[in-house]
């Protein structure tokens, strides 16, 4: 168990750095700190050692460090408490990884409020870091659920990790979708690993477990208070390339994870929905906002796959061909013989003109033809 | 009724003026020219009448006039034809505009197909600038019905001229909203006046002559064949400042409509619907490739308004101040005291945090905060 609970503890690392993690690790346990202030702590000392050693003014000099919070580090019974979590950590059989561990996962250390200590079941898997997240609203409909299922089995099919929050609804759906496809997926937590929410879904962490992690920043005995919630979901886009809204009303939690996803230069997708759709508002607002559209998976893997490393060739799928309808291939194969006028084209192809035009629009879509001045179109590969 | 097809005819006009109106009007009867040839004619020649006057040789020169239009252009009866339009054009009592007159439509007027001669009932009043054109499937569902309509009766409450193509389901439904708002609306057909199309829209036309007009360029007798409507529709959106579609598949017309109205610097438009409903893939398209979701008339109205001219006071509504949500209101109240981190935010107004985080997208949307670095937000009127 100690093995688990102190990966990084072994091999050829020195004591120093062993120190350095327990100090990283009890800054996690300190309640007042938030991501950002630690990370702010860590900049200014230069390790976390050094926090533990700051005296009192010195600790206020850092912006975002109040004297209550200040005074709260300087109190905080540091060996005590790293001890008794230590101690929790191995009895419950958890695994740990420290904010600085190898094996910290590679995108989530980008972020500026990265969580100290992460305690996970499962395995975090270097290859994770294609994830994509799947959010929404816990009080989903049958329509978003369907389409949360669906991307994720889709893009959990093509080597992504689908990571979500374990909630009701669409975050369910989502982790379905990828065991439905034999993928991986991380749950992320807004309470300690003892306190999976909600109950029912203790067998969906099991098989989560089996094919990824639930993870959580929050130790042991932490209850799924609500203010912990928007909290949690910084790590679920922290972690992630993109993050698909698949169907949220306007008060729905995943709009804060569509904020996190763009402040950490994330992208942000949304599935959209009938206008007057309650649950559909917020992802119609996103994408009014700038979020790109999501209709199929492609639309997620063509924006993401710059940013996929072919880390796993056994997994990644290669370059999907772009596929064409029929209309769209016949108008490919007449643009062969040179750009020609819309009109031109209606007539070649004795389509009608709207299914002409939708054609246009495809290949358009998929970069393969260009539109010239007026209505004349050519092919990308014309010479 | 000479009176009405001959409007320009009339008072301070000089014979060459009368002689050039007549030429353009005989220009719009060559049935093998196409706007964009007509519009290079007359910027080689200078004149309708100089054109009539060309040489074949010279009629070779112009760009996208091949020899069998010029032969087809010298070869033409012009004033038989001319007479033989005029007098069905009496008979009928329609009204005719003529490319330069001054009450031809201004948006229409800009655009480089701009058709020579428009045949119409009703009237076209200058208010009508200060349009927007809502189209979409013939085979529409009953939610892509109710929202054109509702779009349609909501914008032209604000002083918004309506146009469409008077065709089955979407467009009908467009006229419709504009008639139960009491506004203006205008039909494009893709025939002669003569052939309304489908013919159980004769009563609807009847109550679109009443409350603006039903246009075409098509000459009385012209049959509404397939090839017309997608060159009727660059109508539908040169008449207008943005076109909504409402409600199409991927082969709709209204796809090419969309298309024109790119072309011609027009705003594009799009209702979202649920992704793999095939009525909506056409809408949720355009919206991938740039066009702007709408939920509502404030999404068309706010992208539209800097270009609707104030003309007319009597109907132009007053720029609607933003309304807020009391979650809104909340958050803006609590931002007075300065900017703040959205965790303090989240205390201070006791919301839940995606009720919070809901509040600030939809102020950034109205343009009353910003997000600083981080997640921290200020009013817009912050010092």
């Amino acid at each position: 168990m100690t093995r688990d609970a102190r990966p990084q503890a072994m091999g050829g690392v020195t004591a120093s750095e062993v120190a350095e993690r327990e100090a990283r690790w009890a800054l996690g346990l300190v309640p007042q700190l938030g991501g950002v202030a630690l990370q702010g702590l860590l900049a200014t000392f230069g390790s976390a050692t050094k926090v533990w050693e700051a005296s009192l003014p010195a600790l206020g000099t850092v912006p975002g460090i109040g004297p209550a919070v200040a005074r709260a580090l300087r109190r905080f019974p540091r060996g005590e408490a790293l001890r008794e979590d230590q101690a929790r950590v191995a009895r419950a059989g958890l695994r740990v990884i420290v904010w600085g561990d190898p094996d910290y996962p590679r995108r989530l250390q980008e972020i500026p409020s990265a969580p100290p200590v992460l305690y996970f079941r499962g395995t975090l898997a270097p290859g994770d870091d294609a994830a994509v997240a799947i959010v929404g609203a816990r009080r989903a409909t049958a329509y978003g659920e369907t389409v949360a299922r669906e991307l994720a089995a889709e893009l959990a099919r093509r080597g992504l990790c689908i990571v979500s929050g374990l909630a009701r609804g669409i975050d369910a759906a989502a982790h379905r979708g990828a065991l439905d496809a034999g993928g991986r997926t991380l749950a992320v937590l807004g309470s300690g690993l003892d306190q999976i929410y909600p109950a029912e879904h203790r067998g969906l962490a099991g098989e989560v477990i089996a094919h990824g992690a639930v993870l959580t920043e929050f130790p042991l005995g932490t209850p799924p208070v609500r203010l912990n919630f928007p909290r949690r979901n910084r790590i679920i886009s922290g972690l992630s390339l993109g993050v698909v809204v698949a169907e949220a009303g306007v008060d729905s939690g995943a709009l804060i994870t569509a904020h996190h996803a763009l402040e950490q230069g994330r992208e942000v997708f949304a599935v959209p929905g009938r206008v007057h759709a309650r649950y559909s508002e917020g992802c119609n607002r996103l994408i009014k906002a700038g979020a790109k559209l999501v209709e199929t998976w492609e639309d997620v893997l063509s924006e993401l796959a710059p940013q996929v490393r072919p880390s796993r060739p056994r997994r990644a799928a290669p370059p999907p061909p772009p596929t064409l309808t029929q209309a769209e291939q016949q108008v490919y194969d007449i643009l062969s013989d040179g750009p020609l006028h819309i009109d031109a084209l209606i007539v070649r192809a004795n389509l009608p003109g709207g299914r002409a035009a939708s054609a246009l629009l495809g290949l358009e879509m998929k970069s393969l033809v260009r539109q010239l001045t007026g209505k004349v179109f050519e092919r990308h590969d014309s010479p």
